[in-house]
């Protein structure tokens, strides 16, 4: 090939080629033939290929993709070859002839080709992750408005902390992950750019008009620098930080979650088709697959690393280590996503709520103490450390674990307080109660993003508009894809149909 | 303190709470102080606060504020104690008594305090940051314009490949520069949502003013629900994923400047300012500083993976797992990463480019092999792949790194093409000169983002505005964060004001 | 200094040299001033160096020795500089006069010596580290001995199991601490290998004699190719993946102890001096330390990725980036790592277990059903996956959490084992009692390394023999340091003092 | 199953269970068989299970071993499973009845199983791999004897240092790869230890021989503690960090090799069949196989990365997620490694050296400034640093890359010495031109570990005789396995046989 005068050697065809050559198929070939038909589109339209010659062309081009979509396998490997580029060249050749076969590859390489494959394969994983990302907000959304009155304990350092509800924590998650879920949004900026009309790097000689196959592709812009477009993969690195983002936020949902599905909580549950049992503890009911969840979300990050890493020290060019080996990580990173994101949208759609556990958990949890401090500061003028500290002493002389009432709170705190302030302080028995309550408690806490049930369904409300956006923006660029791609049909049968009618 | 009847054990002292308050007087405490003020003029404007103990509240504050600004080595730490917030409310306390002192802890909790501090911190530490990217890209810019005419080669697999320019080159790679800073740049909408209010992460009862607390403190927004403003650390994974791809490029670019900068090519140098000799060898100039580039660049992937593993695997609330642990590793990756632009835009800047060396190199690396296929697809109709095997055939049967003259050209061509296309065709000789002639080459490359000169000028054209843009909203950002703090400081001073007057 | 004619651009200054001179004078300087005596003494036993000269370079080496074991600050910089090595070779010039003081830079390079202070230096961090597992292997083997009949549940996915111990779980996670600890003993033979005599990387023609340098330093083998010996940093990333490993071991050990401190299990517990509180919540006690170990823990895994990402694409030689870059995140990850262990030391001897609660978690935990399958296959001939099935079925009919009784055993169990079997069973009601009772379950638990107490007591007693081993080793590891630093000081002495009576 | 009254969920089949099985059959089911055959085998030996019953399952694990062998798809799936275990279990039974088919499951568990199969699977990838490391280690020991006078320069910082060989270069790298497979080889300690009868990680109360087992698996260890058995994955941690070390080395090994490979360079090059060409530029040869190499060899750091965060802040106990979950990066990254490990040793061995191009490259490359430098000190008792500033001042007199005469040392050097010292200096023009000739400074740096030939092939003949014990060690433990496989089958065979002939 070329000045080479001898086929790769056995190993390389073993270790390499030979390996890839399956999963190319599958995974570039498609890319590959909508480029290819761009690309040749716009050369018979800038007169740089005869219109006749590309016409040959693309109806090998569409009689290859229509195989494709019946789920022929294409590009059948002689006994040896050099990757999936050359067997795609070679089976033009083979179909037209060497004069027709072999001219499509002017003014583009394997470089700017492969860049933008790449390009193309994200944008579609990043499509219908996305689409996973919307689905597991619905079903929060849902779940949060479900359970705003669902009274839980709020926890911190592991801790019963204050009295809140099961769903201003699940309002809480989703507002993480629906940021993280903009921020997917917002890296398409950085991935469709279209790289084609760079060649190897250097870019052509040759008039051709970049912004021509963009548009075919469905890019809103072209990578300015020829350099700029075979050597950056930027994007890659966004998109693989977001998803280790949103894997780590779903790492920690997961983990609250199997808490509470736990014997020690039981404040939430699942059917049984959701659960596993063991093969030598007849009694087992594991929600085994939030660890599943765990372990695919997680992956994200390893290949992230892998990334940066592969990239690392590389000079800013076209190379194997840049274009193959550094993206390898990204897609068994997005299936492993899209993998976490589904489990935990059908766990969250199907998880059952225990509320007389949660308000069960509550007793003896002393998880009012910070009302009581707050009454002595709102009603009776005190300094809140020194409320705080005659709440904390009173408790401090409690047996452990038991409960504080309020008859018990009254006098504690009216001798805590006096010794504290140097008066006298009576307390009132039904505001005690009150504070005692974590019913009550719960109605209060509606500042500062509180889980009073109101605060939450307003928290909601806004939470579900910029939910209803990103849904929108996610379905435009879903159909900004697929327009693109049946401009692409269309513009490919028009000239094809010219041609068969001229 | 509280309930508890123990100070902490020593162990706990010795490596927990004495090791950080050094640090935490230089890089909490300053934050921590606009947060108090923020926060008491709030309570105070809202009647949660008498005016009066706001007042003698906001004048120690102040107080504190002015001697921190003169170096003084504030709060002194007693034998033991259990970290700067404790001591911070100490000194209120020994100063106005308990009664004012222990006042201002209403509403709020160390959770979403500590939550505030980190962003008010990566906010300065972001814009100045975003001002080093500036600075670089300034210096890029002026170099690639400055070098649109420096014929170098273009390498791929670190082969010499077509012709092209030093601005070329510099170009493409602040184009992904220019978009990991405008990635940067995006960043700020996650990071700059207040989470005051919130307290331990389950709201208040008091009828508190978030908003207001976000405008004295220049934060756009509020962070809705309470438990997501103390549990998310979000932001610090999106600034660090910015970092690490920003860090990854410069050691692509470092290693592009060293291998340029080596005996081996010569291609440009630095004054004996910038680079430094051997102990031992007399004769060595070292370009070192791009490997302290490297290294530093490279060490926020240690820290985007430290932060991501960190928050694993944690409950989604408060902990100090997450906000404080997870933290740690940010903020020495905002130095490295900083450290690494400076020490490149100084490298960029006084970079000397060595023209001759760079045209030397280019005879006999066959970088124009390109140019004479393109000729033969455009002048004579021969398909490209055809084009590209006669002219590898020729190569193939040169001596190594021998120059193909143009008449060797023309008879090798003539009988190659001849013998592939079954026709005779005629080689025009002074066509063939300008494709051997990388100048010529080069003049030619004006299509999809090549390196002639024009069309790299107009890349640049339309880079510089972008930049342009980043610059204002840098500055704009930073004025904003300027504008808060005297707002906050005007507001102080007005309520003392009033105070003093009343 | 030598061809370059500039000092230091200020920049290069400001970022580099003076951040790190403090710290060098700290970390660098005792182990240059080893290596140089080492050094000198031998170039004078070679006859490279004349005794007389040797001798008044080792005794202001001697001398500067002294003056930074009293805590002086030495070698303070000129107004610019390049770093600790010229400061330091110029002392002596300073002292000496160039005839003397410049005369020991002989047959040696800062490439050889940085790789040597590295050694030495990461020497002391893992003998104080290795301290510290030893220290928390000790603490550890108490508690495991404490509590081998400390009834517990053994979890698996969060829920109960099988009847187990405290002991059993502290004896499994003390094997896998215990394995760690022998990794990093075995890492030793990477990291004590001599490097000088390397110089800049490309040997000497000086008759030196390297293992001589190897001894007086305590390493027992010199590296044998000079490349080598300055280029690889091996043995940080074995140090660091035992250091990672370790981490993650102790943040699984954590969050096990946080689950059973929390208020939903409360197993265990620890005193007031181990425990926190909050700032708004008077109610709570966190063992927030064990958030500190977890973040702590974790260090060592951000650190290898950088050491990692930091050598990768380097070349194989000596360079800033790696000598220097990549070698510093390796520090702050030990400090980390010790601290870790430390603390965890200090939880684990202080920790309080409250046998009762464990006792009490296990009612209606349903924990003993495998004894109770285990039961038909053993005294009634059932294959396990029938009687499994037999108890999943029984238990699938009883209301949730409900307790089962014997008597309700038997009754289910003979109905579903005489319809799975076809032939009618009589369960003995004692025996059943024995199955369903925890203790006894424990009790039998005496095979495949369970928990029986006596089962336990065996696996300490082998496991604290190795940890014995463990602990001979690393002391014999400590001393033969120390020795090496004797026999070096005595061997300075040796030639002062012959020097003093010539 | 059990107490669950539904199959999974259809999203749980298709995402989990449905998956994983094709694998599964590959990769776990041939270890599951012969654990399963060495329990069995225990079972019946301890009285536990009739041999009767023993024998007629170890018939069919038998048969099903030699299907398996010729390449029979087993274990044909339902429309519903739960993963390969249940199925395998569901074969027997529906061979031989519940009775016996569901007799296997004693003193047993699918965590015990599951831990058990990860270290049989990781044996046999990490004895390949240490395999491709001898290959390896033999290739690059053939080469480096090859060229121990192959004069090539020294690099420091990309820059020409001093006179060395390819052999000595070689050398370095090889003795760092021999470490880390010495290192690889030494954690084998952590790996061979068998969990079986842990059962689900509490033990059980048949008294089972669990070292009867281990001999059958070739383990030579049991896991003493049961909860160890099945939580711990430490050896995968080991093993990919020794993998991620070795990739490193390899990606700076390839790092030079292309460097010296490249046009500016031309000291080494390979045959047609290992390079490539381009798909647009005909005069390309481009050595891509070292890029795969460096991304393929960077895939482990990405996998430890994963495994680490997949185990950090897990319970320590059996867990899907650490299991399945975190041990599922480590399969990929031993194949990436051996197959950079087998592509290095491919190059390696067809390396062919150009020691012309490496000559030249040496001419004005002032790579014996250290030669004359230390002349001064041996000759004439200069002190080395005036000896090297003395050179430093001739060199930066010099029009840079002038090569320095024999004539211009001499009569530069007298006057510069006299200057530096007060006394005139004559220096002998024999040893100024021996001192200036790379040849003779290479054939003088024969100490330290230099690259003198004498000096190098002492190196490798002590290398050697390690990688001998290298080899020596990873062949008996290849044997070893081997032996217990044929172990097991004899044993299955002799109670087959003694059953039939009953």
């Amino acid at each position: 090939m070329g000045r080479l005068s001898l086929p790769p050697n056995s190993t390389l065809f073993e270790l390499l080629y030979e390996p890839g050559l399956e999963e190319d198929r599958r995974t570039v070939l498609p890319y590959l033939l909508q480029i290819d038909a761009a690309h040749v589109l716009m050369l018979a339209r800038q007169g740089i290929l005869p219109r006749d010659t590309a016409a040959k062309l693309l109806a090998v081009n569409r009689d290859l993709g229509e195989r494709l979509r019946v789920g022929e396998s294409l590009l059948a490997a002689p006994g040896t070859h050099r990757g999936l580029y050359w067997l795609y060249e070679q089976e033009y050749i083979q179909q037209l002839g060497p004069a027709v076969g072999g001219a499509a590859h002017v003014a583009r390489s394997r470089n700017d080709i492969n860049a933008t494959v790449a390009r193309l394969r994200m944008r579609d994983e990043a499509l219908a992750l996305l689409g996973d990302c919307d689905a597991l907000l619905t079903a929060m959304i849902l779940q949060a408005k479900e359970h705003t009155e669902t009274l839980m304990s709020f926890f911190t350092h592991f801790q019963p902390a204050q009295p809140s509800t099961l769903g201003h924590y699940l309002t809480g998650v989703l507002s993480e992950i629906l940021r993280s879920a903009e921020w997917l949004l917002a890296s398409f900026a950085t991935l469709e750019r279209s790289p084609m009309g760079a060649a190897a790097g250097a870019g052509t000689s040759f008039p051709i008009d970049r912004e021509e196959v963009a548009r075919l592709l469905g890019f809103p812009e072209v990578i300015e620098n020829s350099a700029d477009a075979v050597a950056s993969r930027d994007y890659a690195v966004q998109f693989l930080s977001a998803l280790s983002l949103l894997g780590t936020t779903l790492t920690r949902l997961a983990q609250d979650l199997q808490s509470w599905a736990s014997f020690a909580y039981g404040f939430i549950d699942w059917p049984d088709d959701l659960v596993s049992t063991s093969s030598i503890m007849p009694q087992k009911r594991n929600a085994f697959v939030l660890e599943n969840i765990r372990g695919q979300a997680t992956r994200a990050i390893g290949a992230l690393v892998d990334i940066l890493a592969g990239l690392k020290n590389t000079p800013f060019t076209n190379g194997v280590e840049v274009s193959s080996e550094a993206m390898a990580p990204a897609w068994p990173a997005f299936r492993a996503s899209r993998k976490a994101l589904r489990l935990m949208t059908l766990l969250i759609g199907r998880m059952e709520a225990r509320p007389e556990r949660m308000r069960t958990f509550l007793d003896g949890a002393q998880s009012t103490m910070t009302a009581l401090a707050d009454l002595l500061v709102a009603r009776h003028g005190l300094p809140f450390r020194t409320a705080h500290d005659a709440v904390g002493a009173l408790l401090s002389r409690l047996p452990e674990g038991a409960e504080l009432t309020a008859e018990e709170a009254r006098s504690g705190l009216e001798t805590a307080v006096a010794a504290a302030v140097g008066r006298a302080v009576t307390l009132d028995r039904a505001e005690l109660e009150a504070a005692l309550d974590p019913w009550r408690c719960l109605l209060a806490a509606g500042h500062g993003g509180g889980p009073a049930p109101e605060s939450v369904r307003s928290q909601l409300s806004s939470l579900a508009e910029r939910h209803r956006r990103l849904h929108e923006q996610t379905v435009s660029r879903q159909n900004g894809r697929d327009e693109a791609r049946s401009r692409l049909a269309e513009a490919v049968a028009l000239l094809l149909g010219r041609k068969e009618t001229e």
